[in-house]
């Protein structure tokens, strides 16, 4: 089934304690369709300036990913973030921000896009993500993404949201800010008391942990040596769970686990290269083979 | 098969965010014995002074854990560590550390303890490793415990104990310090270069990766709610580890991963109490539904 996601597109300037790339494709809604286009069609809403290079779009349509809903505003320009990873690559600073074309993004979105079953909110202003919830009253499943910025300046508008979607992701310290818990199991069940149906903690390297009113549980990630650039590992595993559930059609227990399992392992290959590197190295097959090493890592 | 362990018995004070505790029992190898108790027969080898309270040795012996190897020094003190927790419980500072009996301790083994086919060097000066190791020639198989203090201040003597067991248990910041190396996958099959047959890399709430020739895995923690002093918890993941292959007789793949397993699960018991009070609180059929538990969570 047709996925929607409506996010970030970005222009991002890397540096690692070995290496730089600067304006490399990136932002939170291309990982995640790009993540989730091994799976499903994929929509993608988002905006961009006129200095947005065409062979980006061109490479997202290759993957059958609907770029109808990304608006070009002329004389503007795109979204840039600058970040730079610390010597352990599980810390970044955000150098520099330009909010560009991204600060006044209104989507509308195509009649095709507000049809689609399976819609993604990925991290944005609460005002935006309920926006689009407004435009796709007959969604089966919604899932939103949020982050500190708005869990601190925005708390009004973070509870709508977390009353209207099926699903959040978030990271783990921002379930530690959202509910001045410390401990994570018990962080994970309160977030889940504010509404959704379930709620997914990413752990960054150490995996990923789900709530729902009748499961808790945690999976590693996968154990890569080879970590080049961690940026997009959040979205692309949700673009892989997403991805996953948009195919399979449901979202019951045992199709959300696997789903957990796909997004990590998508976003193992994200880190094994700089912007979508690792996903354009591999095809669907690469992501069965490390599905197979990741359950025989966990049986035993 | 009976198991030996060489290593610390001391008196803890431990403070957490909520609570504090004063001169409980504690040590490397009390908690590594009495998480092993629940698998195998246990021989202890220690030192303390004569402040130590005979019903801490009671204890001990009700678990079918041997003190023979207990030294009591007339005229001498226990070794005492005194804690403090960080307000999320993943960090802690040692406010003070009394050496006293430990700071001359000659472990000279009774001759049973010699012929113990199972071996664990607790976390300890490397001199007082070896000499342990020159003890117990017929060893089937010996395993080594470290922290930072060792790397840093002895590293020759580390490399010899490394040439000379099968297998290391450290922790991932100590991983990273003997390596020079951030990522832990790296830094694992690093140490394992070293000598050892296989190596444990522990994770604390993140659980625990284990590096041989032929395998590279990690297993999450058990994720429970309820932490309220993590002490205790890697010497218990290690003595529920040796203890289960121990009790099996054998240190197959197969089995050490069920071992990893159990060592995770007992540990997820310790911090859920001061002290041994976690483990205290159970029997084996407690270990047995909460690893049914685990196995489901990590099946999909």
């Amino acid at each position: 089934m047709p996925l929607l996601v409506v996010g970030s597109v970005a222009l991002d300037s890397v540096e690692t304690p070995t290496e730089k790339r600067d304006d490399v494709l990136g932002g939170s809604a291309v990982f995640f369709s790009y993540a989730a286009s091994f799976f499903t069609p994929v929509r993608l809403a988002a905006v961009v300036g006129d200095d947005w290079p065409e062979e980006h779009t061109r490479l997202l349509e290759a993957r059958n990913i609907d770029t109808a809903g990304l608006q070009v505003v002329a004389g503007a320009k795109t979204f840039r973030w600058r970040g730079k990873y610390l010597d352990d690559m599980n810390q970044r600073e955000t150098v520099d921000v330009q909010l560009n074309v991204l600060g006044r993004f209104e989507p509308e979105l195509p009649e095709s896009f507000r049809r689609c079953p399976f819609v993604y909110l990925a991290n944005g202003p609460t005002g935006l993500q309920l926006k689009v919830l407004d435009q796709c009253p007959g969604a089966t499943l919604t899932v939103a993404d949020t982050m500190d910025l708005w869990i601190r300046t925005e708390p009004d508008g973070l509870r709508e949201v977390l009353r209207r979607v099926d699903g959040l992701v978030l990271n783990e310290s921002e379930a530690r800010l959202m509910t001045g818990e410390k401990n994570l199991v018990r962080a994970g069940a309160m977030v889940l008391e504010m509404g959704p149906r379930f709620v997914v903690v990413k752990k960054g390297e150490h995996g990923a942990m789900f709530f729902s009113e009748h499961e808790t549980y945690v999976l590693p990630a996968y154990p890569t040596p080879n970590v080049i650039d961690p940026t997009g590992a959040g979205d692309s595993f949700a673009g892989g769970m997403m991805g996953y559930l948009a195919e399979q059609g449901n979202f019951e227990p045992k199709t959300l686990k696997e789903a957990m399992a796909y997004g990590i392992l998508v976003a193992s290959f994200t880190v094994e290269d700089f912007s979508l590197g690792g996903l354009q190295k591999i095809g669907r097959e690469d992501l069965q083979q490390r599905m197979e090493e990741y359950r025989r890592m966990l049986s035993f």
